[in-house]
C-alpha cells in the first residue's frame, strides 16, 4: 500500500463521503438505470471516480477507483466511465474544484431537449439562485449551457473549454443527457446540483401552467 | 450555563423537536440546496431558530441557536438566516405564535411566480380549508398574499405588517421564494404548512387540467 | 376490562394492523394537515375507529376508538372524526364490509373537483378494473361517484345510501375532499384505494397528454 | 425435498434476490393494488415466479413458487399469475434469458394507452438508450411496441411471438396494463425497466410541454 502514488486513507474517507452522497441521489430518482457518474478530488494530481456501470443506490469502496488528470486509471484495473474527461477536465483547469456530480433526472434530461435548440435555459427570478457560489441576490440571472451530445468525449470536452472559456459557470446539460454540476466540495456540488434541479423543475412546471 | 438569559432544557426540547420536524419536511423536497429556515418561541423574549446555510436533512442540536424578537443573537456567535426577521416579527407581534416554518418547495415556488401579478391566491371549495386554525367548514375561502422577493428584510417584514394589519392569516408567499407558515406550536404550523402545499399543488393540477 | 361491549384483545390487533396499514398510506403524502379517517370493524356491533384530528403517520393504540353502528362513542370520552357516520352506515348496510378508508391525496381532490360537475369518473380499458372484488376482466367499465360537500353528514349520509340503492361499489369521491374505499378486509380495502388512486391518476394524466 | 426436480439452494437464493428487487420496484409504486408479476430462470427447464395476487411490497419466501417453460406449477399447490405464459415463452425461446419483469407504473399504464394507435412508443436521441444490452451509442433509435390487452393468454403470447420474430427487443407494453421487461440476469431486467420507464417518462413530459 505504502507505494500508491495517492493517499489510501484518503481515499477511503472520500469514498465514505462519496457514497453517502451519491445514495441520497440515487433514491430521489437521478441516477436510473446504472446512469450517471461521480467524482472527488484526492489532491492535486488525483480523483476518485465511481466505476463504470454499477448500480449508483449500492456503491460500495471498489465501486471507486483512482484516475490522474487525464483520466487514466492509477494502481488499478478497473474502467472508469466512458465520460471520465468531462470530470478531469474540470479539475485540470481548476485547482479549487473539489467535486464533479454528474446525474440523469428526468426534469434534467427533459430541460436538455426542450432547451438544446436555444443551446442554454435562462434562469431568473428566484430565490434559490443564492445557492451558487458567488451569488449573493436573487435579482441576477443564470444561463445553463446545453450542449449536444457526442459519444466521442474529447469533441464533448473541447465544447466545455470553450463555454469555460466564456463565463464562469457551476454546470452544464447534455441534451437528451443529463447535467453535470460541481464544486469546491461535496456539499457545495451537491447544493449546485439540488439548485439547478429545482429550478429546472419550476421552469418546466411554469411552462405548463402559462 | 445558568447564566443563560433562557432555560437551556427548554432549548433542547425545542431543537429535538424541530429537528424531528424539519426531517420530514426536508425528506419530502422543501428545502433544496439548503434553503428554508424554521423557528419555535422559547419564552416570551426567545426564539430558538435554524443558522443559516445549513443542510436542512441533517441538522443537530448545534444547527438550532437563539436570537431574541429583534432578531439578534442571544449567547451565540452564530449567525441565523438573513430572514430572521421574517420570524421574530411574528413572535413579536402575537404572543399566541409559537412556530413557524419557511420553506422552498416546487409547488410553493411555482405558484408564488405564478400568482404574483394577482398578489394573492385564491383557495376555495376544499375541505381541507378546514385545517386552518378557527376554520369550521369548507364553505368559506382563504385568500394567500404573495408578496414581491427582496433582499432588504426591514422592507418585507414592513409589507407583512402592512398585511397583518388587514386581515388576519397564517401564511404568505415570497414570489419566486417559498411560503412562511405558522401556528401556536410546532404541530398546528406543520398543519398549516402541509393545508397550503396541498392546496397550491391542487391548484396547480386544476389550472394544467381545466 | 370484562365489563367492555367488545373484545379487547381484537381491538388491540386491529388497531395494530391499522396502524400499519395507515402509515403506508400517509407515507405516499395521503393524509395531508392530519385529515383523513380509517375503520375497520371489530364484530356485527362495534368499528375500530381512528380519533379525530391525529396526525395519520404517527398513530398510535390510543389514537383508535370504539364507536358503534350509529357512530357513538362506546367505553370512551374520546371524539371520533364528524365523518364517522359515512363509515358506519356502511358497516350498518352489509355485514361482509370489515374496513373503510378515506384518504384525501392531490389526485383524488383535484379528480373530485374535476368531475363533480358530471357527477362520476368514468373508468374504462384498464386492466387495474380487475383490482375490484368481482370483476375477472379489464372488458368492463366502472362508474366512480362524485358527491357534493357538505358539512351535514346525515345529508352526506342519505346521498351515499342513494347511490347504494341503484349500484354495487367499492368507493365514492366527495368533491374538494377525498375518497371513500372499502372492503371486506383491511387488504381488499387498500387494495380497492390504491387502484382507484391509481386509475384516477391515469385519466388526470391522460386529460393532460390527450 | 430431494425429490424435487430442481434445485431448492437454488430456489431460495433466487426468492431472496427477487424478492429484494421486487420491494424497490414496489417502493417506487410500479405494482398498484397487487398487481404486477416477477420471474426468474432456476435451471433450463424450471423458472421461479411470484405467486397470485400477493402485496409485492411485503414479499416472503412462500409468495415465490416454481413452473415449468409451458407455465405449469411443480411441486406446488400454489396458483400463478394468469400471465404466467407470458413469462415462460421467453424462457422457452431464450435461452439466456435468465429473469422476466412486469410492472403497472402510472407512466407505463399511460403511455400505453396514448400509443396504442400506433402500436408501438419510438424513443430517440437519449442518452439512455445505452442501458440496453447491445446498444453502445445513443445515436439509434428504439421502438417499444404496444400490444391490444386481451385476457385470453395465449392471444397475447402468440402476438409477442409474431413481434420476436420480427425483432430484437428487450421489453413491450399492452394497452392499460404495463411493462414487461427483461434481460440475462435480474441486474440486467431491472436496467432495462428503469431504462423503459424513464424514457417513457421522459417522452409523457416532452410531449405536455412541446
Amino acid at each position: 500500500m505504502d507505494t500508491l502514488p495517492f493517499d489510501g486513507g484518503r481515499l477511503s474517507r472520500c469514498a465514505d463521503d462519496l457514497i453517502a452522497g451519491i445514495r441520497v441521489l440515487s433514491e430521489r430518482g437521478w441516477t436510473p438505470a446504472t446512469s450517471s457518474n461521480f467524482s472527488m478530488r484526492l489532491d492535486p494530481g488525483h480523483v476518485a471516480i465511481t466505476v463504470s456501470g454499477r448500480d449508483k443506490g449500492r456503491l460500495e469502496r471498489d465501486d471507486i477507483m483512482v484516475v490522474d488528470l487525464e483520466g487514466r486509471p492509477v494502481a488499478t484495473s478497473l474502467r472508469s466511465s466512458a465520460e471520465t474527461l468531462l470530470h478531469t477536465q474540470l479539475y485540470a483547469r481548476y485547482p479549487e474544484i473539489g467535486c464533479v456530480l454528474h446525474t440523469h433526472s428526468l426534469v434534467q434530461t427533459v430541460a436538455s431537449r426542450l432547451f438544446a435548440g436555444a443551446g442554454h435555459v435562462h434562469l431568473e427570478g428566484y430565490e434559490l439562485l443564492k445557492a451558487f457560489h458567488g451569488n449573493h441576490t436573487h435579482e441576477m440571472a443564470v444561463e445553463l449551457p446545453v450542449l449536444p451530445n457526442s459519444q466521442d468525449m474529447p469533441v464533448l470536452a473541447a465544447q466545455v473549454d470553450a463555454l469555460l472559456d466564456r463565463q464562469s459557470m457551476w454546470g452544464y446539460l447534455i441534451d437528451g443527457h443529463g447535467l453535470y454540476a460541481w464544486g469546491r466540495d461535496l456539499a457545495e456540488a451537491t447544493r449546485h446540483l439540488e439548485a439547478f434541479e429545482f429550478l429546472l423543475a419550476c421552469e418546466l412546471e411554469l411552462r405548463k401552467l402559462r
